[in-house]
C-alpha cells in the first residue's frame, strides 16, 4: 500500500461507464487538480459537466492532452491508434498514458509508437463492468474488490507503474501485473469467448419464430437471463476487443468447439454417464470463484438491480 | 385468481430445491392437512424432519403416494418411469399426479403408461431456481413472479388442471399453459443449450494449463462468473435433461453452431461491420427481458448472496 496518488491534470479520453466511474473517485478523494474530459458527442460532454466529473470538456484529443500529467483512453480499443497518434506531439515530459482496454497486445502496438521516448506507457485493465453504457452509468464502487491488471513493458519507468497502481487502489482494486500476452489469453477465455457465446446465443433466439422469441424473453428466467444481460454491452466495444484479439480468442473458441463437440456427441449416443461427469467437475471451479469473492456482480446503487 | 387450493395429503418425492421451496409455501399458508416427503437418502429425510418440511418421510414411493390426493415428481427426469411404476398400482382414485422438471414430452412418457385411468396427470414447470440443491437450499420466495408452465393432454380434467394452477398461483407464479412439445423447444433454447454451454465453457477452462487456470478464477468478474453460477448447477438433473430433450437440444444447438461459425469467420477475416451489427440487435432482447421482470436473479434470503 502507498499513500494517495496526486496528479495535476488528468485528461479522461472517453467518459463512459469505466472513465465517469473513475472520475467519480479522483473526485472523492481529491487525487487530482484538474480533470479534464474529452468526448467526441456533444452530448456526453454536456453530461460529463451536468455529473461534474470533469473541470471542462473538449472534443478534441490533443486539447485534452495539453499540460496532462496522465492521459487514461477510455475509449474502445479501435480508436487507440488515432487518438494516439493526436496527442503523442502535444505530451509533456514525464507525462504518463494509460488506458482501460480489455486487450492489451494490441494496445501497446496502437499507442507505443506514437509516444516521445520521454513519456510513460503503464497500460491497465480494471476487470469491472455492468452492461451499461455512457457517462450517467458509472459509480464511484465500481472497482471495489475487483482486479485491475497493469501490462507495463519490460523496463517502463517503476515510478509511473506504481503512481498508475496507486491510482487504482484508491478506487478499491486490487492490482496483479503480468505481461500483455499472457493478459490477453486470460481474458479470451474468462470473458471474451464468453461474451461472443452470450451474443450469439441471443441472437439464435432472436432468428426463431414469432412465437417462440416472445416465450424466450417470457421465460427467460430460466438461464437466458444471464446471457442477455452480457449480451447487452457496448457493441462497438466488443467488436473491437474481438478484431484486436484475434488469435487468443480463435485459440480459445477451437477449444470450447470440440470440448462442445464432445458433450453433442454424448448427447446424441444418449452417454449420460460422459454427461454427468463432465457436469460434476465443473461445480470446483464455481466454488473457487466463491472462495475468491468474485461471485456477486456489481449492483448499481441507484439501479433497481440488473 | 382462485381461492386457495387445499389438499389432504401431498407426497412429494424427491425434496430438493424445488420441492422443499414449495412445502414451505405449503406449510405457510395450510394448502394440506399432511405433507409426506419421500427422499432416498437418509440425511436428505432427516433434513426434511429438522426443516419441518413434512409430516412424516419415507424412501418409499409407494408408501407415500399411497392415500395421497396430490403426488408430485420432484426428482430428476430420469427417475419417473421407475417412480410412476412404483405409485401406480396405490393411487387413489381422482388424485392428482405432477411433476417439476424441465422436460414434459418425455416426462409425459415416462409417467402416463403407469397411471390408472382414474388418476388425473398435471405435468408442470416451475421457471424457477438457483444453483444450490438439495432441501436446505430452498426458500419459500423462490417462485414470487416466475412463471410455471403447465402442458396437460388434451382431454386432462379441468378441475385438476385448475387446481395445480392454484397451487402455483399460491406460490407467487404467473402460470402459462402449452403443448409439452412446445415447451420443449423454448425450454432448449432459452435454458438448455444455455446451461450446455456454460457448463462447457467451464469445462474448457479448466482444462487450461495451470497457471491460466487459477487466474480464470481470479478474474471471473469478466464475464465467466456468471457461466460458472449456470455450471453449479446439479449435474444428475442436467443429465437427465439433456438425455430426455435429445431432439428439441441438438436442433438448438446446431442453429447455435451455425450462428457462432458466421461470428468465428467475421472475427478471422478482420470483419468489423458483420461483428457490430450482430452485438447490437441483441441489446433489444434484453430490453424486453428487463420490461418483462425477468431480469433479476433470485436471492435466498438467508444467502450472502450468489
Amino acid at each position: 500500500m502507498t499513500d494517495k496518488p496526486h496528479f495535476k491534470r488528468i485528461a479522461l479520453i472517453g467518459v463512459g461507464l469505466i472513465g465517469s466511474s473513475l472520475a467519480r473517485v479522483v473526485r472523492r478523494d481529491g487525487l487530482a487538480d484538474e480533470i479534464v474530459g474529452c468526448a467526441r458527442r456533444q452530448e456526453t460532454r454536456d453530461a460529463i459537466l451536468r455529473l461534474d466529473l470533469a473541470d471542462s470538456v473538449t472534443e478534441d484529443a490533443a486539447e485534452a492532452a495539453t499540460g496532462a500529467d496522465l492521459v487514461i483512453l477510455c475509449t474502445p480499443v479501435g480508436a487507440y491508434e488515432t487518438l494516439a497518434r493526436a496527442i503523442g506531439p502535444v505530451l509533456s515530459p514525464g507525462a504518463i498514458v494509460s488506458d482501460v482496454g480489455s486487450v492489451k497486445n494490441s494496445a501497446i502496438e496502437a499507442i507505443a509508437p506514437h509516444l516521445p521516448d520521454n513519456v510513460h506507457l503503464v497500460p491497465a485493465h480494471p476487470i469491472a463492468g455492468t452492461e451499461n453504457s455512457g457517462p450517467e452509468s458509472g459509480f464511484e464502487t465500481l472497482f471495489v474488490d475487483r482486479w485491475t491488471i497493469l501490462t507495463p513493458e519490460d523496463g517502463t519507468d517503476a515510478a509511473a507503474v506504481e503512481k498508475i497502481a496507486a491510482l487504482w487502489r484508491q478506487t478499491g482494486s486490487m492490482i496483479e501485473t503480468m505481461d500483455a500476452e499472457h493478459h490477453d489469453r486470460v481474458l479470451a477465455i474468462t470473458s471474451h469467448v464468453p461474451h461472443l457465446i452470450a451474443y450469439t446465443i441471443v441472437g439464435t433466439a432472436t432468428d426463431l419464430e414469432e412465437r417462440i422469441r416472445s416465450e424466450v424473453i417470457k421465460f427467460a428466467a430460466s438461464g437466458f437471463r444471464d446471457f442477455t444481460r452480457i449480451a447487452a454491452s457496448d457493441p462497438v466495444m466488443w467488436r473491437d476487443i474481438f478484431l484486436t484479439n484475434k488469435d487468443a480468442v480463435l485459440e480459445m473458441l477451437g477449444r470450447l468447439n470440440e470440448d462442445l463437440s464432445g458433450l453433442q456427441r454424448a448427447i446424441r449416443d444418449g452417454d449420460g454417464e460422459s454427461l454427468q461427469s463432465a457436469f460434476a467437475r465443473t461445480r470446483e471451479i464455481r466454488r473457487s470463484v466463491v472462495e475468491a469473492g468474485q461471485h456477486i456482480p456489481p449492483r448499481n446503487p441507484g439501479d433497481a438491480g440488473s
